[in-house]
């Protein structure tokens, strides 16, 4: 059975981005060799200055995932901090990693870049693809599913793994591969993607009538300025939503918008009430789950006590094949 | 009482240069809050791609402390890697660490230079003193004996713990105050440092005969040519050794050196049978423990938990200190 290993950075609630590209993944993947850690630690990497919120994120995110059907029999949920061997075998793995490799990682500088307000030059934030090589490597994890933003720091976690390889000789860890997810880049309220950085997401806990009016301030076809113009709906964000949750109806949203046979006010408003059909069964079930706190810590405690079980056991191999340990 | 942490970086068995300059000081030290470990993670740093070597010289190492003296029931002895949270507090404080304090640390400069053979250009490497920080924090250590040449080390450790306190608002940790070693540089057999990598060491393992051969080679005054020439005991690395291991006869040495009243040979004799006296009690303790590998092994294992009961109650302080955990 292939071993998968992914994980969510806890900095909030997970919006319909996150959803779409991410945890409907999850679901594919879940049997009983898929780990799904919440990635506490790394959220530390850029969040490190503000304190006391990341407890509550992982709370969010726990809720999130069990809400959007993520089985708690048939995968395993755990929280990064709580598995020391994630800081152990990254500190190992660091022993081995070449600062050019991290300095010259594409993301890093893009975000050295993004983030221009945080103070970023940390070796921990450098040494960011190093945690995520350990992350993979711990579970022995086979696939790795992954946006298209991370996939430089799969190939460094690859390219880790073979020096490791080259070094010690002992063929410990298998080379992670990518599954790449089908539905990369969901639009937000303003058009960019959809990203807690950019302000602009519907949450899986925002409410109805939330959701009803994060629509109605949705971006469109910015070329249809009145009523009476066509539209577009190959650029426009409300319809990318149409075809993602109503989609027994989208050709005839398109037909109606490329003939002015239908305004955008309505469209939002019909998109709208087929989102929150989609997202009802979420919130009702977040809601019933965000009540039963005893039974989401079981959830997490059994998930840590299976993540440290085989993480445990790899450690000891690394450590081994390093000459730590006999 | 003070707390105290110190620790060796186990490259091999221990020599006369490490039990006078550290081991001794680490006897006075001794008391119910002195924790000591065999650094096997920080020399990976260095060692990292050498292997199947650290396992044994930690056991060198043991057994040197032992044989040496440090008394079990008197301090901490404990392996580095067998409590994760060095590794865990490690991560946490990477994450603070401006990348620019590391790079200017003169010690990081200097090793770069001295060993260039070595490939050091590693986040691990780097990231040496944000280890050596997690150590000390870790057991909120007040005191730590060490070295001039890790004096850099310590201030980085004691900034890094500022910035903790001055980010999260709260005092985890103390900072930690140096004590320096009385007798900070033993020459060698070439008169220089006495120190592994110049493989001019007397080791506390080294048996009789060793030592005498050894002493015999010993460099003396360059000036005294000719067993008539009167010579300089000022810049005699016998006659340094002279003054620690036959103290009560030390001025007449000097006095006869300085008359040509006596040749280096007798004098290295004499000095020989010194060090050998000194040294004959520490082998034979040494030739003892080596035999109890269960109870060298329970002492460790005893040195694990009592560290292990400090360090995770400082883990969980840092992580509420930082959000991580409520």
């Amino acid at each position: 059975m292939t071993r998968v290993l992914s994980g969510t950075r806890p900095t909030g609630k997970l919006h319909l981005g996150n959803l779409l590209g991410a945890i409907e993944n999850y679901k594919k993947l879940q049997g009983a060799e898929s780990f799904f850690m919440i990635a506490d630690l790394h959220a530390l990497t850029t969040e490190y200055e503000k304190q006391t919120h990341i407890a509550d994120d992982v709370t969010e995110v726990v809720l999130d995932y069990l809400a959007s059907g993520l089985d708690s029999a048939r995968c395993v949920i755990f929280i990064q901090s709580e598995v020391p061997e994630h800081a152990e075998l990254a500190l190992l793995f660091s022993m081995i990693t070449p600062i050019g490799w991290l300095e010259r990682n594409p993301t890093y500088k893009d975000q050295l870049q993004e983030l221009k307000g945080k103070d970023l030059h940390t070796h921990g934030f450098l040494g960011y693809p190093v945690l995520q090589a350990a992350d993979i490597a711990l579970y022995k994890a086979e696939k790795v599913p992954v946006g298209e933003d991370q996939l430089p720091h799969l190939e460094l976690a690859r390219e880790i793994i073979r020096r490791f390889k080259h070094i010690y000789g002992k063929d410990v860890f298998p080379e992670p591969e990518a599954i790449l997810t089908k539905t990369p880049r969901i639009p937000g309220l303003d058009g960019r993607k959809m990203s807690k950085s950019y302000d602009n997401c519907i949450y899986l806990s925002d409410p109805h009538d939330v959701v009803d009016k994060k629509v109605k301030s949705m971006v469109t076809d910015p070329a249809r300025k009145r009523r009476e113009d066509r539209g577009n709906p190959d650029v426009c964000p409300v319809f990318y939503h149409h075809r993602l949750f109503n989609s027994e109806n989208s050709e005839t949203v398109a037909r109606e918008c490329r003939q002015a046979a239908r305004g955008c006010v309505d469209c939002k408003a019909e998109m709208a009430a087929k989102m929150n059909e989609f997202l009802d069964p979420i919130r009702r079930s977040r809601e019933a789950w965000s009540k039963k706190k005893t039974e989401v810590r079981k959830i997490l405690d059994q998930g840590r006590e299976k993540a440290r079980q085989v993480s445990r056991q790899t450690l000891q191999e690394t450590m081994q094949a390093m000459g730590l340990k006999k």
